[in-house]
């Protein structure tokens, strides 16, 4: 293993810089193991950087031979770290990070990194114990093999083409899928599943012939701590066994996925599952079969179990060939209707991949109630990094103080468990990323931050998010993030609630462009089979969800949230469009009428981007960041705020021309 | 040349039984020359199918040597016939056709097809001559050579692939090139451009080193009279030629053209001329070097002016990229006030190519303004076989009617000339084919009789539909016609008038899906940049063309339609909103509201349809049409039907929302 070095590459958040700390001090590094191996690698490549030689260091395993004094006593005082965890201590001018596991050991060593200097601050630090919320923290990848004749290379892609293959290549040069790798356990990821949920005919030979690339790809991820997991297609026995039947029940097909994973761990030992997309948006899956998703999992839980591996079983499953007439069909209810029947009745090594909201990212929707209602099953909750409701990075959207609210949403009520204590007792956070081949990674320079927010929500869901924007922009500018600080919180910190008040008001969502989800269309999705309504007209807007006269989906939530969203005074405002349909003229809890807010909140949205530009346009020329990546950040806010604009003007003029409701202000409507 | 044979695909309005009149007739075919060749060929096949040798029939040039006394007799007393007429008669027991030249009487062998039995009825038959209207009568292929990503091998193709080319590659077997060929000079057209006129980088390489194809592709359509015309990319002697300039005024620019003009000829003697489609969504044009298109259009015109080409330029050119919120631009007005001011400054050889309607071939508009603002410029009138916006030839949609209506219309009102004269006096009729790879060539079976009776419309535009639909039944259900002939005049007779009530309202038009244009999204095109708005609000609908409070575009018309339009009293019902914006609850000349009207025209619309297809499913099982074309046609009826309540509920459902108006009649709206 080498460090990996990318030219033509913005380091994101791992510059060499930021090793500065720990580069230029003496470390002792003790243990056995290959991720051991990678601490020792990467102190190597800091200290050649940097010089080494200064007060010194210990990275220890808690059991290696050869443990100086001070990281003994460290070791005793913390206890148990745990597979992933790591104590940290500094003390007679030694700074000490120990862990049970090469793994703890690997991450001590980045918490380090952020630390920087101050890990090696006079006097002492006592003993810190770190351990993450979850034993699994992963990204999906919705990359395709071959390049999809609509959706690309990458499904939901914003940032270029695939890190793993190219024209339905694996790349030859996987060098950037290692450092992708590092950038990820930097920020705490330890599982990616590399290939899109939606498998086409060419992904879904990974099982096969094609496993050596999955062999080649977790070769990479596998030095920093990250387990390859594949997304299959439930009718692989069909398509690629040539089996009759995908039968979950079936004695052959069971025999034919038992072959396929003793396959796949023959070449990856250490792989980590399979994901699966099934019955949902033409996939193939178990009802075709008359069997219940608890059976189609079970096959494949049964197939990875002797192995450890585990099924990630997305819960996304609705009906996409709705009728626009029938108003008693409602998709919001989909994923519970279908998965609480089964609780309980899942095998223990799969893992229900629930999306945070009943509907599909948008960027406001109540907590889904699936996580509140399969207490016998583990779940894990799923989040889009890659902004496909959000502005596709091309706008600035900061995505953690959205993942953090829902995250410490209690779907119990006050006092009982949070959204995040579910996934920490269950399978964890997993998110799409939204990587790829681009230069800066993520398209948008800036939303390099939602990647690093996103790993550490998922190790630890209760930091605050504009303190993980901080040590992002530590780590990424050296130098001058004490300068930068300032700019990157007011452009950044509020940018999700603008997204949203330029966008689709008042929690009723999905008034984008059909297809490509870029930019407005009011009524875009009003008359499709997709189950995403607002039903505005001239009267009033919103769908009503209610138990009392709507469909009833407030009744999949527990108490006391079943009564706050069934209730029209209640509901909080951001989401009453989502759960009621009211008059233009009703009044919000925030004393505006709901057409006036829709006005407000459009013109608001859009003067907040431009602050946002204003900001961003005093650091040119400032030295504080470098010029070319002002210039992209400069190009992409235009960009936003045209499109800002678009979406102001559209959705106020198609609310206007409904309710005949003038703006109380004056302003100007289309 | 040999009569072409194509099994495996329906004959059209061409199958052998058709010839059966003549084919059991001794004839005598007299004269020199390619066609008279094929006139000969035809008669030989027939007659070797249906056994020849009963009384007689000549088939002459006048100036042929050995012309019997009867013929010479006929040709005296019809006189000249001109390049493409002919003169029919019937005496002394034989059935006598002359013509000056050899495509008359190739002409005239198909009129005495159309005609049967009939030619040979008992008894004398006078002197008629018959010639066109129009010297040029031309379909234009939007064929791709290369399957484009989005828009396929044939943009707006609804007929499968390309007679021409598959995958890139011209076909290997053209045979049914010649038969397409065959099934066009029956209908009475002479000019194919074989190429789409939006030009991509295969296809614009047709004028180099793909121009064997061109050759080809001439060969198969020659014998029957029919001349080929290529689209061309105005940015050719850049794109092509390597020049730094594609200027209209540079002398290289001339000397290219001139050059390429040549080797074109070279290739194929009898080549038609260049179409060009400049300037317009996102095609090169003179605009790019400040040159008109007069200027653009002239270097053409005098590369191709030796060999007696013509340029076909059209006049589409509108702003595609207009903001929906700047309510002061008309893209109706666009072609008017780009090419008016140019009248009389097109070379000789400049055929101006304008679309019927000022829009794009929506299924109610008013006629362009342009026909009648040109006077000293060619103009040809271009229509749409293929069924973009009038259901894509999964509905039936009879269009004689409408063209019919069109070519009737006189611009400058009663006693004056009408669109028909224009075109005849300048350059003929266009239409985009809707024919293809598919069995039946039209996609829709009964799509057939458009493709026909566009043919006879620009050979004679006086002739009435339905006596053309009733043509077009005879020869293509032989034996069966007159049994079939009511139930297709019941379900073909009003189709056009169907299709535009259960789709667009009162000339408003493009409510269409963005993209593909089938089926309906009121809004789809509301916040476009592509200027087709129709601005409903809770109040009204419509567009203000008026010069007294809109867009001035009545103003393009010469009186009296200026003034008809401009009149909300005088507007026609069914052009009310095009040409202006009013109230729901204004009340049409027909006695109706605006919202009452789009109601019970929905209604009435799906109505019909049902009983197009009752109409149709009386027909099973009784022997007159062949079981697999009665089940092709209704399973695309059962389309249409779904497809106009899906039409009917959107545009209901939208203007009820909008209006808050009730049905009077109490039918249900989603």
């Amino acid at each position: 293993m080498t460090v990996p070095q990318l030219t033509g590459v913005h380091p994101a958040w791992l510059p060499p810089e930021a090793f500065l700390a720990i580069g230029s001090r003496q470390v002792l590094v003790l243990g056995e193991g290959a991720l051991v191996d990678t601490v020792r690698e990467e102190v190597a490549a800091a200290q050649a950087r940097h010089g080494g030689g200064r007060v010194g260091c210990v990275l220890a395993l808690a059991g290696a031979e050869g443990l100086p004094e001070v990281a003994r006593a460290v070791a005793a005082e913390a206890g148990s770290t745990g597979a992933e965890g790591y104590a940290l201590a500094r003390r007679d001018g030694v700074t000490v990070v120990v862990a049970d596991a090469p793994a703890g050991l690997l991450y001590g060593l980045f918490h380090l990194v952020r630390l920087g200097e101050a890990a090696f601050a006079a006097g002492e630090r006592p003993v810190e114990r770190h351990a993450p919320a979850a034993a699994r923290r992963m990204l999906d990848h919705w990359d395709n093999i071959a390049v999809h004749p609509v959706m690309g290379q990458v499904e939901r892609g914003y940032a270029g083409g695939s890190l793993f293959w190219r024209d339905g290549e694996l790349r030859e040069d996987l060098t950037r899928v290692r450092a992708y790798a590092r950038l990820l356990a930097a920020a705490g990821i330890n599982a990616v599943a590399i290939n899109n949920v939606n498998v086409h005919a060419t992904e879904a030979r990974l099982l096969t012939d094609r496993l050596g690339e999955v062999a080649a790809v977790a070769a990479e991820l596998r030095p920093y701590g990250i387990r390859a997991h594949v997304s299959v297609s439930f009718a692989s026995p069909v398509v690629l066994g040539g089996l009759p039947t995908a039968d979950p029940l079936d004695e052959e097909v069971r025999r034919w996925w038992a072959a396929a994973a003793g396959r796949v761990y023959a070449a990856v030992p250490d792989f980590g599952g399979f994901v699966v997309k099934a019955d949902s948006e033409g996939q193939p899956g178990p009802f075709a079969y008359g069997r219940s998703h608890a059976d189609g999992a079970g096959v494949l839980a049964a197939a990875l179990a002797p192995y450890g591996g585990v099924v990630h079983w997305r819960a996304f499953v609705y009906d996409h060939r709705q009728d626009w007439r029938d108003r008693s069909t409602d998709r919001a209810r989909a994923a519970c209707d279908h998965f609480a029947p089964l609780d309980g009745r899942f095998a223990q090594n799969v893992i229900l991949q629930v999306k945070h909201g009943p509907m599909d990212f948008q960027p406001r929707e109540p907590v889904s109630p699936v996580i509140a209602a399969m207490p016998a099953t583990k779940l894990a909750v799923e989040l889009q990094v890659t902004q496909e409701y959000t502005g596709q990075q091309r706008h600035v959207c900061y995505l953690a103080p959205m993942w953090s609210e829902l995250l410490a949403f209690r779907p119990w009520g006050d006092g009982g468990r949070t959204v995040a204590d579910v996934a920490a007792g269950g399978g964890g956070l997993v998110a799409v990323s939204n990587a790829g081949g681009d230069p800066y990674w993520t398209g948008h320079p800036l939303a390099q931050a939602n990647l690093y927010a996103f790993g550490r929500l998922a190790w630890d869901p209760r930091l605050d998010p504009a303190a993980i924007l901080d040590e992002w922009a530590d780590l990424t500018f050296p130098g001058t993030a004490a300068g930068l600080r300032g700019t990157l919180h007011a452009i950044m910190d509020g940018s999700w609630r603008t997204y949203e008040r330029y966008t689709a008001p008042l929690g009723v969502g999905f008034m984008v462009r059909p297809g490509h989800h870029y930019g407005p269309d009011v009524d875009g999705y009003e008359y499709t089979p997709w189950g995403t309504y607002h039903f505005a007209d001239r009267d009033g807007v919103g769908v009503d969800r209610t138990r009392a006269t709507g469909t009833g989906f407030t009744g999949q939530y527990p108490r006391p949230w079943a009564d706050v969203y069934e209730s029209l005074e209640r509901c909080p405002d951001e989401l009453l469009l989502f759960f009621h349909r009211v008059p233009y003229g009703h009044v919000l809890r925030g004393g505006s009428t709901v057409i006036q807010h829709i006005y407000d909140t459009h013109f608001a949205g859009v003067e907040e981007v431009s602050a946002m530009r204003a900001h961003w346009d005093k650091l040119d020329g400032s030295g504080l960041v470098d010029p070319a990546y002002h210039a992209r950040v400069a190009e992409l806010l235009a960009e936003q705020q045209r499109s800002a604009e678009e979406w102001r003007d559209q959705v106020n003029t198609y609310f206007f021309r409904k309710s005949g409701v003038p703006d109380a202000h004056g302003r100007r409507i289309h």
